[in-house]
């Protein structure tokens, strides 16, 4: 048919957007403050998480979205990529996260986005091995929070997974 | 009066407890995110603010609070410590989160508070003579994040103040 892409690719696209909208819903779902951070899910996949939200429910005092905002949209991003990593590895774990650190560089006036990458990709091997080995590994996330073109804010969070 | 206290001291009670009410609605006005969370001020002075959040708005996918609340109630009564030290001194600040570190030491099983201090409280007239000199200064706040007994995070922020 015109303008439809290759049998391959559709189904590609269609198993992405249905990832998108399941990671969405688990996270309205299950994290209440994610729905009422109004937190969608950009794009998702085992390279990037990418959430966004917009500014109203994330306001402060001074019109400019709210460093709690900031930080939760920033761990939401981090946990997912993990989270969605571990599923495409076809793991069961607990997944949870032991520490952060935010600076937050530029006001954000406008709505934002999160996207979360391994701080080092080449740790995850390791991290699947000491996973398997002793039941529980860590691996370091960060995520950078933009409005445009503007980067409002840098985390970077540790993450332990247990073995279930 | 049998039962009531002197005057002097009920008026420092009404006083205290105007200002806790009064802090409340600001928060719950100005920053959305705050009235989502149900966030409660325990107490407010200028030596420690406590704020509490029940667990249910605030929950994640394992039945603890969620890593983005514990966060932001240690952001929120950090930033009202500064607040409301420098509103009793007279001034007017914009007031902005730089950086922080949050470590996640227990998960947390029920309703939480934040109990902000001043990292050093002999830092407070530096701060101040630098604010009035330079129209700029910076101030470290810990927040120790509780459930009863447990401590399940500890917060260390770094708040910037510009003159008005």
């Amino acid at each position: 048919m015109p303008g439809t892409r290759p049998g391959m690719t559709e189904e590609c696209v269609a198993v992405t957007e249905s990832s998108t909208k399941d990671l969405e819903a688990y996270l309205h779902a299950h994290i209440p403050l994610s729905a009422a951070m109004q937190v969608a899910v950009v794009s998702a996949s085992s390279d990037a998480v990418t959430l966004s939200a917009p500014l109203a429910p994330n306001i402060n005092h001074r019109s400019t979205a709210f460093g709690g905002s900031i930080s939760t949209l920033a761990i939401l991003s981090a946990w997912s990529l993990v989270n969605l990593r571990i599923k495409t590895d076809g793991l069961n774990t607990r997944l949870v996260i032991q520490s952060n650190r935010v600076d937050y560089d530029a006001p954000i006036e406008s709505d934002f986005t999160a996207t979360a990458t391994l701080a080092d990709i080449a740790a995850w091997p390791g991290f699947l091995k000491l996973l398997a080995r002793k039941g529980r590994a860590r691996i370091v996330v960060q995520s950078i929070v933009r409005c445009g073109d503007i980067v409002g804010g840098r985390f970077e969070g540790e993450f332990v997974a247990f073995k279930l």
